[in-house]
């Protein structure tokens, strides 16, 4: 079975995304959201039908782990109510998706996260979606401020009480920032990539693992910088004078395969342990188009793992076992259906 | 030969850092910067040879582009008038350490950049550091702020006069940040790396080249997480409607090879053509240290360059034409000297 931790829904229904925006409007006039639309199990279907899963069949994905729109969930826009019920219809949605098509998605949270606010709505949002839609992890924001760094780092007690919540739940979450509200840093091309390694360096500086032993972070993108200099960080957690990084970190930190050609992905493997490695996609969106130098798509990361040498048994841990082992909610629903 | 495109002076005699301490204190009080202290040849001549020096030498180093230490540039502490004397103090001494070890050392010049500042007196320090000084090539910080990144994008026209200026006295910019001012960046293992990514980034929404066709760039740390998302960003140039990165960014950009394992060598090896690479190692400092792995030095990146697949021509391009390519005025310097 392969199965993609890192789909997000980012072909939602229009009458969605344009609900968000008359949201965002009313907000920002002072006056109240206007009532959610109308959508229907066919609208839905369609949008997934085409894109998503077409795409899935193709490359033959049996299963994606789908979460909202990362860049759209916009923390840094308005206040902890509004993202509260941004949070809850998004999930709303991805929730009917996994309805539809419960063989072929499963659902991840968006947390209401907001600069400055507490988690504990982010807390609730998450039981919410664990405990009454079934999603089997969430999508944590390092900065919720879209690009100004204002949140202390995730080694910070102040986050504990999310982390706590989710060993209790027993569900990992995705480090993932969401639109950058400043034009020096690109979103996918620079924001993504630096949230995931500033994480990682954030991790290896801090004894979060220690405290929480039970707590398990995914860092997307295949980890940003991370493997590639992966010599600097071991070196850095030498001359900070803290443990490798094999234990400190990697006991509880896991990377996507979210890296779009053949070099950067058998480097990936080649470095990170195969237990730290899941497979992912980010489709559709992150990177959309066709690679004139292969003649496919870019995000098509199936095909590098396949003519990665990884023998059969690490691919089968890379493409199922360790997401499964990492997201024990899902392995649980797999198993219920027989799978 | 082997040429060292990155090297900081970060073992500078103590009475320099320790006036710099005084300097800051003194502005934080409002009153006059203290004078300079007495630093003799001897006190300089011994920073070098029991550090730098001689690491050159046990890894077979011939020449070092050598600026002042990137950390300690802190263009976000105080103001212009401070950074400035900052900068001329700190590149007068390299400049010291250039005129005492002439055959070894080529200088790279500091700029008084400072937050909101425009880049006159950038210019002005840039020009006496190369029409005076005999430095082949600056630094330039893309976030003055210290993390902040409150200044505009790279391809800004606010930046072209110093550009310009860069073109006129045919010298490259090294894109280097320095200390992070906020916690959640480490300087060596997040905020450069992310500058670097941000930069590329930057680049690549851009036409910069295509305005100032002489102007060359370095990115440093092995072009931050750039070389192992290639993917991501040829994906991302067709996705914006841009020219391949070849075209756009490629003609003008160069990486070194600060990358401090293996694999990542031969992943920026393979990824990236030659001549856009240029041997560097930013020692002594940024990673000290010696890896377990290997009983070498992290940042020993001649043995992994050594050990790549590189054939003689392509390894003489990294570790010397490449940098007398970008460096017109090194490569004079050498010519004179019949090198």
């Amino acid at each position: 079975m392969i199965i993609d931790c890192h789909g997000h829904y980012t072909t939602a229904p229009a009458a969605h995304t344009a609900w968000r925006q008359e949201q965002v409007a009313a907000w920002e006039a002072g006056v109240g959201a206007p009532a959610y639309p109308s959508i229907s199990d066919d609208e839905i279907r369609e949008t997934i039908e085409s894109s998503q899963l077409e795409l899935m069949d193709e490359r033959g994905i049996d299963l994606t782990v789908f979460s909202p729109r990362a860049s759209a969930m916009a923390h840094h826009v308005g206040d902890e109510a509004l993202s509260l019920e941004w949070a809850r219809r998004s999930n709303d949605l991805v929730h009917r998706v996994t309805t539809l098509f419960p063989d072929r998605f499963i659902g991840v949270a968006q947390l209401p996260q907001s600069p400055g606010a507490g988690l504990e709505a982010s807390i609730a949002e998450l039981r919410r979606c664990v405990e009454e839609l079934g999603f089997v992890g969430c999508n944590l924001n390092p900065d919720p401020s879209g690009g100004f760094w204002t949140s202390p780092a995730l080694t910070d007690r102040s986050w504990y009480p999310v982390y706590e919540a989710m060993v209790e739940l027993d569900v990992p979450a995705m480090v993932h920032v969401s639109a950058s509200a400043t034009p020096v840093f690109h979103a996918t091309g620079a924001y993504y990539i630096n949230a995931d390694t500033t994480a990682f360096m954030q991790l290896l500086q801090g004894d979060l693992f220690g405290d929480l032993p039970g707590l398990r972070l995914v860092i997307p993108h295949g980890g940003g910088a991370v493997p590639y200099h992966w010599g600097r960080y071991r070196g850095l957690a030498d001359m900070l004078g803290q443990p490798p990084v094999e234990t400190n970190v990697m006991g509880n930190v896991f990377f996507d395969t979210c890296v779009y050609h053949q070099p950067g992905i058998d480097l990936l493997l080649e470095v990170i342990d195969t237990p730290n490695v899941l497979f992912g996609s980010e489709m559709v969106g992150a990177v959309r188009g066709i690679d004139p130098s292969t003649g496919h798509h870019f995000d098509d990361t199936r095909r590098y793992v396949e003519a990665s040498s990884l023998d059969d048994q690490a691919r089968a841990a890379v493409c199922e076992h360790n997401v499964r082992r990492v997201y024990p909610r899902l392995d649980a629903a797999l198993r219920r259906a027989g799978r």
